[in-house]
């Protein structure tokens, strides 16, 4: 016999199906909808269902939007464009106040192992919206691992002869960490890019 | 502006409602959601509904049930009940196999600085089962803290005039762990409780 009836088994198991939530988180969570209202729970499987029936991908950028064109699309600079791997990297660089261009999300990037090469990822959009829009800037933001490398220089060959500037985030030490916790490799990194003060 | 569109930004503060959730946590969850299919989220959402129509309260012991008497108190010895401060202490509880008992959820214990006395916890219903089912033991397994132990005297000096047994868990240093980092009211404990070997 399973530890809890089946209803209550069920939803526990959705909740363990959730990112990073084991058995006993999986449980709280459960016993937490138990606890409140029924009306509440009625608006969260509401919010649940409405997710998937409202968001899709920006027709530009490839975001999660709830528009067919996303809010970042409809009002920044189209000629500075920063590539990432993931809709959830978008979240990171937005906190980075400074930055009013837009972005293009590739879900994914080259990696042979997994089978995935140029035509599995969203590159032919990306160049297709750097020829429509006059692009003058694309910043490569793919993650520094040998995956999103080999990605930033596949797509770079391909952009330069369109004639626009490509460039990758700066690699280097953490602002605030210690150089004795630096890894080698990072450390490598930051002493060849290395800059006059 | 907030982060997020209205309804990702609208299924995270659900998910940031869930008990020790933040910000961070419950955007991976929504992602989670988004980039799995749209029935998974419908079953999702139905499992959270169902568990609110489903689950109510076992008519005998209090603790969540699909059915009027929960499984437990259907199949088990009714002389013999462990009293518990929360349902999800009776997940704990049974982890320990050998205990062929029921249960009896008070749903709290008293606890004067939330206004809480014994006429607001379920100890009418414990008194009349104890006197319905000729209990023979009742081990009062609330929480090991002040309001916890008041509560398990309060209803003990109520049942031993009915003739039952009432005992409490053992309280003592923990199994596998240091006696060098047990705190010094357990070892004061333990070292009253000591037993003869």
């Amino acid at each position: 016999m399973s530890e809890f009836e089946e209803p209550i088994e069920r939803l526990i198991e959705y909740f363990r199906s959730l990112p990073g939530v084991g058995k006993k988180t999986a449980q709280r969570y459960a016993f937490h909808i138990i606890e409140n209202s029924k009306e509440k729970a009625e608006n969260f499987a509401k919010a649940i269902v409405d997710v998937k029936e409202k968001v899709r991908l920006c027709k530009e950028c490839g975001n999660y939007s709830a528009s067919e064109i996303c809010p970042i699309c409809q009002r920044r600079n189209q000629k500075l464009i920063c590539v990432v791997q993931e809709p959830k990297d978008i979240i990171s660089m937005e906190k980075v106040k400074s930055f009013d261009g837009v972005y293009h999300v590739l879900f994914g990037c080259i990696n042979p192992l997994e089978n995935k090469g140029p035509n599995d990822i969203r590159i032919k959009e990306l160049l297709a919206r750097v020829q429509k829009n006059g692009v003058q800037e694309v910043i490569m933001a793919t993650n520094p691992d040998v995956e999103g490398e080999a990605t930033a220089m596949y797509v770079a060959k391909l952009l330069k002869p369109m004639g626009v500037k490509v460039t990758r985030l700066a690699q280097g030490i953490s602002i605030g960490s210690d150089i004795e916790f630096a890894d080698e490799v990072t450390l490598e990194k930051a002493l060849k890019s290395r800059q006059e003060i």
